[in-house]
């Protein structure tokens, strides 16, 4: 094993006083996308970063000048084929209406999937490391200030607990699920468990699925992905230590969401809300582009994306959706790589990439269609723009349907789409102007911050940096055991204490009212 | 009645467009100081505020620079004579060790004092607006942009609704108890109920007293003020509607406190932590006072100072304490306005009023022998400077419980202080570096925010202004019935459902086996 790539690496670090050594534990897939934007200002800020990656990382660049790679000799075998095949697989489940359960037992299987790819770089890590006492000397000499992961994946946790580092999440789903059902109080009559697609005003039946829900996933997901690292707790910590000990014992918690997107609910100190972070105003764009922009008159442009991994669709899917776009007067740009529609219309114009945030910024553009993901939905909240969502996979019906909630999207089913229903659905998105002015409410309350959330993000990693932690900020009531947590034994202590009161009282009476009985009946004799 | 005395202060109103109007119901006593600090802060940014005054208020003055007073034909009946009179009475209570119930049922009748106070004040300013509706229509046309108010008394709530402006909470205790425990759900596990003297590390026992005294405590602070202000919402807004519920609806809760003086707890997304939102760097001090201080040498200062209204103790008590000062080779300032203690040394200077905060910055200080009110700890907090704490009443045994926990200050009790003991804490706090390398870490910490805790306040206020409240932050759980927002009804519906299913499967069984048992004597007898 390449052990001294590792080390030749670590030695090149060299920070200016003030600034810190940030080691990052990403997570493969689109998180990754996310990860790199907080890592590019981190280095914009004189900060030295250090990324974790596999041999053959899928969007992890060895090379790149804003962070130094420290490549695992681990192969994740293949590209993201894989992860492009479960996608296609989910959408097929999906399309074909196949019982709820199928598609979540797909999901689990990527959970599972994932977390043993994590749980073997971070094991190869570890293991390199145990192997070469003068490697793990230079990487205390390296001196990291932290350790900052993306806990959809366990390996930078365990990683820092090893090491001795604070953590910092950047987070919106931890191995175990939604992250603040990890961290806050989340009273289930109010908080919609998440992927319920459920509002935060729910009806009796509404509680009473939010409630069945949640206890069954939970369970899985515990289930699924709890053992592959309660293996490697107990490997290297004994068998003392869990995995979740050492995952809620994280600093901060830089969490990818805000409350135009999240309905209000409990929260901690500790949790950072960084929705939107990647949002930034929009730049110019390419002179062919604009020219292609302006030339929708008063009509406008619609936006079409949807995502980084669903670049095509099943044809007839995709030649319905196009179908329809070529009835609009507007001009539309579709970001799809797949084979080209018969019946793309001359007012539409299919595209590898897109400058996504450009366009959504740019004042000719009026709807948004997007498959829901998180950062997508939060370009178009920051640019005001509303929504016509395609939901495919993962999160994507759950997001979507909170955006619908507040007024700034309308669904269109896979399942059921055809050229009619689409068009439909875009035509009220353009000609019903609450869709516009709510999404412009919503924009301008996402925008109203004291700290833009890029900037919040920066604060409390360095925050971190300079107090080596923020203690003060984190519970420790997550090293209870659940029936104290709950006040169970408490409770269970008083009720056992009035009911022998209460029985010693009746005893008592009892007694009293036998002797009063004998006096009287032997009264009576006399 | 004063009617055209209360238009014609509204007429005056006219503001920049950018600013806003502002209507403030204070809280009589020293929390006073408190929205003070904020008015002057929003005078300074061009809002218009006016405050809403008792004819004899104690602290609150009819002319200012910064506010416009709405004085209410309402006499608080006398000046603060009752409030000193009742600090005396728990001061008596606490050094001959009379039993905490006595001590409680004096708080109570505070409480029930306050709260008769303040809504008889929030009456009066209704019936006048009632009995003029051309004062009403003033009122409107005058356009408040918000109601500020500290919910230790509830005439800001209703009055707020009465008058249907968002309303912002200046906050620590509201008329209910302490403020976390009325807005976030506060697990008692871990969440010391206020006044307890816990930590957030509970044995069993205490966890025990922790869940008794919450019980108790919540239970009669709603009996005793509950029906002061049930009585006002249902004379004015009909039956249905419980004062608990406008409280609740409060859009921003601006808390006097944070995580270096409170213990980590969950929290809500409409609580800012404003604590220490009053400390500043110090200014220069007097010539005389700043020549005292230099004397010291480098012994340096101990500054001494028991609040706004504990100027004077009992004679024995201060004479214990001056004799104490005396023996050390510190010099003393001391804020005491009572009768000259024969005891006090030559190093020991007796002021009516001193400049807490320049003297809590100089460099010379040493020590803050402080009763412990949140506002002093906070500006201990911000200078870094250890204490020395001798509490007296209301919160302050448990504000000092956390500073002594956290290993900055000495605990030292009224009830068996003598000059040595109150000589070796002091001793101890000048000699133990912990304590004040322990302050000067908090401290940091403390200052350590991307918004300073005034601007974050301003900020929050403003926010409110421009989008006429903060309903995206602010859960609607409240609405629900206990039995619904702690899910008792789902949780018994499903426990029914199994326990049919059960039963009638048990039922199956029975039947089954009994048809079995039946045929098999039958053959036997066949």
């Amino acid at each position: 094993m390449d052990f001294i790539f590792i080390s030749s690496i670590i030695l090149t670090l060299t920070v200016p006083a003030h600034c810190g050594k940030v080691l990052v534990f990403p997570h493969e897939g689109s998180h990754w996308i996310n990860m790199n934007v907080l890592i590019q200002e981190l280095h914009s800020r004189g900060h030295q970063i250090t990324v974790i990656r596999a041999l053959d990382s899928w969007y992890i660049s060895e090379t790149s000048p804003h962070y130094v790679s420290m490549t695992v000799p681990f192969s994740l075998g293949g590209d993201d084929e894989f992860y492009r095949s479960l996608v296609s697989r989910q959408l097929q489940i999906k399309r074909q209406r196949q019982p709820a359960w199928t598609r979540f037992r797909l999901d689990m299987d990527l959970k599972d999937r994932f977390s043993e790819m994590h749980r073997k770089i971070c094991e190869m890590v570890i293991y390199i490391i145990e192997n070469d006492p003068a490697l793990l000397e230079q990487i205390k000499q390296a001196n990291f200030d932290l350790m900052l992961t993306d806990p959809a994946n366990g390996g930078g946790v365990v990683l820092a607990h090893y090491l001795n580092l604070p953590l910092v999440f950047n987070v919106r789903w931890t191995i175990h699920g939604e992250a603040h059902f990890q961290i806050a109080p989340s009273p289930l009559s109010y908080v919609p468990f998440s992927l319920s697609q459920l509002t935060d005003n729910m009806t009796f039946l509404q509680r009473t699925y939010n409630m069945l829900f949640y206890t069954l996933r939970s369970f899985l997901y515990k289930r699924t992905v709890g053992p592959h690292y309660s293996a490697l707790c107990s490997r290297y910590f004994g068998p003392d230590l869990d995995y979740f000990e050492l995952f809620q014992a994280a600093d901060i918690w830089l969490m990818r969401v805000d409350f135009v997107f999240e309905f209000p609910r409990p929260t901690m100190p500790n949790v950072v809300y960084i929705g939107g972070f990647q949002c930034k105003p929009s730049k110019e764009l390419p002179r062919d582009l604009e020219d292609f922009v302006q030339s929708s008159g008063e009509h406008g442009v619609i936006i079409m994306s949807l995502g980084t991994l669903v670049g095509q669709l099943p044809l007839d899917i995709a030649d319905e959706i196009a179908a329809a776009l070529a009835q609009l007067p507007q001009k539309v740009i579709w970001r799809y790589t797949g084979e080209r529609p018969s019946t793309v219309g001359n007012n539409t114009l299919l595209v590898n990439w897109l400058p996504q945030n450009d366009l959504l910024g740019h004042a000719k553009t009026k709807v948004f269609v997007s498959h829901g993901g998180t950062n997508g939905i939060f370009e178009a909240i920051y640019h005001g723009v509303p929504i016509v969502g395609l939901p495919l996979v993962f999160d994507q019906d759950d997001n979507i349907s909170k955006m619908r909630h507040r007024g700034v999207a309308k669904v269109v089913d896979i399942a059921t789409i055809d050229r009619s229903i689409f068009k439909d659905a875009l035509q009220e998105v353009l000609n019903e102007p609450s869709y516009r002015t709510n999404m412009q409410k919503l924009s301008r309350l996402h925008r109203d911050t004291p700290l833009k959330p890029l900037d919040s993000a920066i604060f409390w990693i360095e925050f971190v940096m300079r107090h080596r932690g923020a203690a003060h900020l984190r519970t420790d009531s997550y090293k209870m055991p659940w029936y104290s947590y709950h006040s169970v034994d408490v409770v269970v202590f008083l009720v056992s204490i009035v009911s022998f009161i209460v029985f010693i009282i009746f005893k008592v009476i009892k007694c009293l009212c036998c002797r009063l009985c004998a006096k009287r009946t032997r009264a009576k004799q006399d």
